[in-house]
């Protein structure tokens, strides 16, 4: 059977897009049997010597023209940015195309809205490499989970924040020299926010939830908290209690509805996520049928993020060449149902500035369990703990004076 | 759209039948959609007690009238072994059924002629049951890496010798002591030869190296060692030197050709698979775009194998409901380039007993390197050597008198 070409319009030719039009370029006998090619490539600016670099792709700075291309069946968009991309993805799927992207945000936050769309037009909406980059979470979950109820998904889904923490834990490095680092080893951008303070993560979360348990929970939802109160002494409190501190985002099913929480948490040092360094991701998925999978690899980078857009790319290509409409990426949609602060357990580690607080005068606030003392601070591990009794201490630790709190941490 | 239900014939209501059964029982809506439904069981004894555990499905003794039923769409194989099923599986898709099967003795071996047959008559035959467990590995490799070359497939591919290993590392147990454990908890079967001598773990190894790097070599072009002769000095010498021991099975794409191997290893403490205890499996897949992605999971157990069972239905069903031929399960076949002896090369360790061989002696057998002596032998940590060299050593060592090999062990 001879197929036809299925050209592809790019929009964006930055980290993700050159990467994706590199692994196009190479000469693997699997890939080059789905023909698929890319024709197009929208860029802000082009130049003479930019378009010499891709002789057989023609660069424009007209996004639009790409999606309404009649010639073009696939759009894959490595943008990035909300408002923007929305349009043109929105675009793209009306004049029956279809779209990969990497965007987590949009898709976090408006994926429902335009898989319906998608679904209307009778074209895919794929998005494997929004995710935890090389890892096929998404695919896994759609393919190995239809008859197996989950009940919680746990990621790094941040490497940025995972690369800090790792350099914090394993050399005794200072929040802010930890950062630097990772600036300058690309792995956190000149304003890094959204890393740190777990938005990045929330987003991905809400994406793995829709997944896992067919919900699209809000962010909202999801209670958040950064890494930027961390300090060495954190790491060395944890580990004498036998914990490592890893950023994770959790999403678990609870008989009162989900629990979703994107934090860094104390993790027992023989956990799986534990071992999980540097800025890779990783996932484990607890089910019913399965017990527990888990999938480590690295969450960002060109390639790796490149790879996924391919694998989404493949499986768009078999339907085409096959002629069908793709599936859903994922098919069901039920009204959330999420648990309230009163019924989110579990045992914290409370940091307080200021060492002559007692243990009384502790007790007397509620807070008890484990203390270590020293280095300018207070330290309690304390047992099951309601998050609204967290948000309790929070406000009552603001009146007593002489005493400052810096975090209280989630246990897994 | 209402989609016919899908009949399906099990063959064998086993550990793995009995868990296929459990799940497509279970009231998910994702695997509802699909409407597959098993209808009749093929098993050795028809009983009115077991036919009354199954109301609505025909048990029968006829494993031929199930694959030549025409009112059957899906034939799923958990009899095991390989004549019988062999038989029974070619006969169902020369009837135009689809097959999945968990049977990776015989897909290991006769996959290749299997496959053309299904392709053929236009069916599908697909098996991740077959290679560790619940874990997602074969359709992974057949999703996310098209497009990307991969260097090393390693795996921890036997949950019995895992589990054995685990509890000699951990509690210094004998390897007989681990062996019973194993044996209690139903980890290791009566007669444990296939598991622990590594024909199990060559099997999968085979079909992962399919899946990796399209070719089919054979059993003869595995290096095949078993665990039987680890004792706990082996795990203490190891740790002194920073390694852990565990039972790798590895197919690596070098310049000279394919190396496999099967055997337990030398392993790095801080290495990912190092950290993988018990009974589960593990795979790590080295690739050019995505550097390093690995997954564990139980490797075997009715509910996880099972779980992958479905995970081939749900394929399945997506092309019969869309009237297409499923996509073959694995679609390359260049014929098997292997490395030979002297091209595959690693650091050994050598266990020898008899304490009183001197560093002198070892030399002058070619063997150098860091030497631990007590406990009545020596164990020496090579550099990199040859698996010619190996086999020389093998021979000269017995020449030897008051000298008894007990193992040479690859590093990792």
């Amino acid at each position: 059977m001879i197929m036809d070409t299925i050209n592809i319009g790019l929009l964006g030719l930055g980290t993700v897009g050159s990467g994706l039009v590199e692994i196009l370029r190479q000469p693997q006998p699997r890939l080059a049997a789905r023909r698929l090619k890319v024709t197009r490539i929208a860029v802000r600016t082009v130049t003479p010597e930019r378009q010499a670099q891709y002789p057989d792709i023609a660069l424009t700075t007209n996004s639009t023209s790409i999606v309404t291309d009649p010639n073009i069946k696939v759009v894959v968009e490595a943008i990035g940015g909300r408002t923007a991309a929305k349009e043109l993805i929105t675009t793209a799927l009306t004049f029956g195309k279809h779209v990969v992207t990497a965007n987590k945000d949009l898709i976090a936050t408006d994926g429902a809205e335009l898989s319906q769309i998608a679904a209307a037009h009778h074209v895919g909406l794929y998005y494997e490499a929004a995710v935890m980059g090389a890892i096929p979470v998404l695919r896994t979950l759609r393919n190995a989970y239809a008859g197996d109820p989950i009940s919680r998904i746990t990621g790094i889904a941040n490497g940025t924040s995972n690369f800090i923490l790792t350099q914090m834990i394993a050399h005794g490095a200072s929040y802010d020299d930890a950062l630097s680092l990772a600036q300058s080893k690309g792995f956190a951008e000149a304003n890094p926010a959204n890393d740190v303070d777990g938005l990045d993560a929330t987003y991905k979360l809400l994406i793995l939830t829709r997944f896992a348990f067919g919900m699209s929970p809000t962010i909202d939802d999801v209670s958040i908290q950064g890494i930027t109160t961390l300090q060495p002494q954190d790491f060395v409190a944890a580990s004498i209690w036998g914990y490592a501190i890893k950023p994770l985002a959790v999403s678990e099913l609870t008989p009162d509805g989900l629990c979703m929480r994107v934090a860094p948490h104390l993790v027992p040092l023989a956990h799986p996520l534990a071992a999980v360094r540097d800025e890779n991701n990783a996932v484990l998925i607890d089910s019913h049928n399965v017990n527990r999978l888990s999938m480590v690899g690295p969450g960002a980078g060109a390639l790796p993020t490149a790879n996924s857009i391919v694998a989404d790319l493949l499986d768009l290509a078999d339907n085409i060449h096959d002629g069908n409409t793709p599936e859903r990426f994922v098919d069901t949609d039920t009204p959330a149902v999420v648990a309230d602060a009163a019924h989110r357990v579990s045992p914290r580690f409370v940091g307080i500035r200021g060492d002559d607080v007692t243990r009384e005068q502790l007790a007397a606030l509620g807070i008890s369990g484990r203390v270590q003392r020293g280095r300018g601070r207070v330290t309690v591990l304390t047992g099951p703990v309601t998050d609204s009794a967290v948000a309790q201490w929070r406000q009552v630790l603001t009146t007593v004076p002489g005493l400052e709190l810096i975090h209280i941490l989630p246990v897994l």
